[in-house]
């Protein structure tokens, strides 16, 4: 088509070419965008796309029982149907959903329960089913199928699900009540496209890691083999529910806080901020206000960009206390020690739980552990267990914060060799978990966790921690195996010797030998061969621990 | 508060637990989801944020220009505002933005005109500069400030814009006609926090590196400390426009296929099938009918589930043609290897352009170049350069595909040592780009290349094209060098040789020497001297050149 010079003098408006790009532009439906992103959602292949489904099936399980205060019993069972197609059953003794909710929990994205709360949860953004269904009904055209029952005394509610992604709303295909003999909980079929492989990144692999991180959980596993494994819980305790809390003040972006003045119901400053945000009293609040010069008494809508500036600066100045823990759950460093022992066949376990910390206003737990030694293979780069909110992350380990404060740790210093830019070899296999409120992943599909520096920092000091026991474990070693050189070499020139001084003293070299060897296994004489010489072979690295970025 | 068990036989409904969570449950806007979610947007930290800003301006304003025809030339000017805070302003000479889109395109995520076309272009999602207005304001609480012209008659829009993140919905905080001398063009400015910082996936190697893909363009940068860089422009013409096609029926999923059915205005089987797909012609219409023993007559409302499925196998079954290639537009192997020799100082280069594939119905080109050699150091690792359509990738290398292509390519084959699972190192610079209509990417900040099998499997193929133009300038270059070798260790001993000679024979030994050096330069001489040992030194790897996944 013929269209106007972007200089001709009076131009039919019609033929500018903006006008012609113009009519290009329009919405795109948050449905449309993720069926045609599905590899954001981890549906990129189709190994993954098994685990992913069963992952946020499982996920959803957990957190309910969780937060209904039921010890889960969760059956997780897959049927290779043939020509690559996997049908999942997922069931568990959850408090289950009420009927109204169903559709749009399982077929509907960005909708859900945990996005809007701060408080520990292994799923967060209100995505990760309803992604399964629509995955399942991309590439198998089927419904998803659901039976939910609330109450030993109420009918179950079952469902056949679609989502209509260019609306973003669920289309219940067929829908009644019925009889279920279980007391309470969820059961969920999706049929998938997708392949099954075991081995690292399997369903199976994540399973047997689920069950080590979630102690209390039963989980009934059924492969595509039909083979079946049952992990028993081990522990008849739930993990203690963590409290939803408010943001905290520290790292809250200057936009964050603005919108809050302007959507907050408080009709003051201080009221704001003693109300809107965790361990802000009285007290802290007048500090703010005063550090900002700003009168306590102002109202939130007064609160001008400028305004909102002097108060940031104000918080920064203010010292405030920690956030408090109850709103993490974190696995503890003596559980995750004795989950990496089951795990692992090792000479050497330490781990530490670092203290909480905070990036934009959310507070997090980093805990580390390792194990060194025994049956692990000298000559492999170092094995690499990642945890967030207790789910393992079995994909994308080169995007993953984990990995990158872990290759920028100076192994050196411990004892361990290390390629540069990359992951320690040896003996070595190292756990980092991150306990959050919100974890910040890669992408939606929650494989590897985003590099903010706060994080990064915390995840370097809980291995630096760890890799400060370990080196006095590497050195103590290796001095007590040069100590046993040195008494295999007197050892083995005894002989020698003795013969030289029975010829020097006509004495019998039996006799010499004797002697020698009974000299040489007294303590102190022990002690003087343990000795190492006096230059100190093990030398820091003179590097920093920390690399630069 | 008290809660009915579960099992009571007569529940309050209010106290039964799940009717408790239910009340949490609600639908996230997509603001807010984005907004708490800015990693996967790129702003996790400050010195990618002030990249992925620029980065996304610039990108629009090339495609602009390019849809247009206009030769673009683009300011960039990045000014430091003190406390972490700077201001980015980005200006084209593009065609210009009417007014009445202005507000969406630059406040409204999920906006755009491109991700509905099947066609190659930079941006493709309808969030990047969005994103980036959401997160000046989020970080700054300032407004972003676009002024636009669409002719030279008309006067210029100036308006500033926030992004209503609950509602995603553009703000405007004011907005009016004014003059502009430019003829037409866009400029947006936007205050961020960021760090600045010069080297690697820095601002000023990204612009570097879009120059040297995108010859036609003009880049006028200036820097935060005030220096100016000019990378003109030493092509006088566009690329080739791409023209938009529809999805190729190889690859396309069955969930898609059936939408497609029930959307579409064709009244037959055939009729949707040539309209609806590329390449599909009367003939291969009826052959895939056939061979799904389908008739081409049927409606499409009446193709059910297991119809549909027939549909797939009968497609699968015919021969289609590959997609036509102009809606893609490779950077061509010639250019390649020009721009990387701007780029590096090396010895030997090599490129390759491989025939169109398609993942997903999407068709794609993937292109790559290497230089080996000259002042690149043989103690690192390989340098990655990658690219998807034309524009540079700076970040999240090991998550990208084209990374795991080349750990998973057997350099050795190609004389380059590698360590295992990791780059080759060596004096390598290895150039990876993916041209295609829809580039998947691991999150929406567009970093990373999302593992989709059939995009890996091309990159591989490419590096081995290359890798074995690579092995014959390798092997050559050792056998060369050895041939000198043994050379000189002749030329070493021929004084010796000369001296027992001239005592053996009474010559002098000045006059045999000298025939000895004139005899050890003769053609056919050197040739036997060049002649390497029987046993090839070069083994090649017995590994596979591809090794699994």
């Amino acid at each position: 088509m013929v269209q106007s010079k972007l200089t001709d003098s009076a131009p039919n408006e019609e033929m500018i070419i903006a006008t012609q790009l113009a009519k290009g532009q329009r919405e795109i439906s948050v449905g449309e965008f993720f069926a045609k992103n599905r590899h954001l959602l981890g549906f990129d292949n189709k190994k993954k796309a098994l685990l992913t489904v069963v992952k946020e099936a499982v996920d959803n399980s957990l957190d309910a029982c969780e937060e209904a205060r039921i010890l889960p019993e969760i059956i997780v069972e897959i049927i290779d149907m043939g020509n690559e197609r996997y049908r999942i059953i997922v069931e568990d003794n959850g408090p289950g959903i009420v009927k109204k909710q169903v559709p749009r929990i399982f077929a509907k994205l960005l909708y859900g329960s945990k996005f809007h709360k701060l408080r520990m949860s292994r799923g967060q953004q209100g995505i990760g089913i309803s992604a399964a269904v629509m995955y399942g009904q991309l590439t198998t055209g089927r419904p998803a199928k659901i039976l939910t029952k609330i109450h030993s005394s109420k009918p179950a509610y079952a469902c056949e699900l679609k989502i209509d992604t260019h609306k973003n709303e669920p289309e219940i295909g067929s829908d009644e009540e019925k009889e279920w003999n279980k007391e309470h909980g969820t059961r969920v079929e999706i049929d998938i496209e997708a392949t099954y492989l075991k081995g690292s990144q399997s369903v199976d692999e994540y399973l047997k890691q689920t069950a080590i991180t979630n102690p209390h959980a039963t989980i009934i596993y059924t492969n595509p083999k039909a083979e079946q494994v049952i992990f028993a819980r081990v522990a008849n305790e739930l993990p203690k529910l963590p409290t939803e809390i408010q943001p905290h003040l520290y790292g809250v972006e200057l936009g964050v806080l603005m919108d809050m003045l302007k959507r907050t119901e408080s009709r003051t400053l201080q009221a704001f901020l003693t109300s809107e945000f965790t361990r802000v009293g009285a007290g802290t609040a007048k500090q703010i206000c005063e550090n900002a010069a700003l009168l306590q008494s102002m109202k939130p809508r007064e609160i001008t960009r400028e305004l909102a500036e002097k108060l940031m600066e104000g918080v920064k100045k203010t010292r405030l206390i920690a956030p408090p823990t109850d709103c993490l759950s974190p696995i503890g460093a003596e559980q995750l020690e004795s989950g990496l022992k089951k795990e692992v066949g090792a000479e050497f376990y330490c781990s530490t739980t670092r203290p909480p910390a905070i990036y934009r206003g959310y507070p997090f737990i980093i805990e580390a552990a390792l194990a060194y030694g025994g049956q692990q293979s000298a000559e492999e780069q170092a094995h690499i267990l990642r945890y967030a909110n207790r789910v393992p992350l079995l994909y994308q380990q080169s995007a993953c914060a984990s990995f990158k404060s872990i290759t920028q740790t100076a192994w050196r210093n411990y004892g361990i060799s290390q390629p540069q830019n990359a992951l320690p070899v040896g003996q070595l296999t190292i756990v980092l978990h991150i306990a959050s409120v919100w974890v910040p992943f890669t992408s939606e599909s929650k494989e590897a966790i985003a590099h903010y520096p706060e994080i990064i920092k915390e995840m370097k000091l809980a291995l630096q921690d760890c890799g400060r026991k370990l080196a006095m474990y590497v050195h103590k070693k290796a001095r007590i195996k040069d100590a046993q050189e040195r008494a295999n070499i007197f050892e083995r020139y005894i002989p020698e010797v003795a013969d030289s001084l029975a010829q020097l003293s006509g004495e019998k070299k039996e006799n010499i030998q004797e002697a020698l060897l009974k000299m040489l296994s007294k303590p102190e004489i022990q002690a003087q061969v343990a000795m190492p010489p006096e230059e100190d072979i093990y030398k820091l690295d003179t590097r920093q621990e920390e690399q630069d970025e």
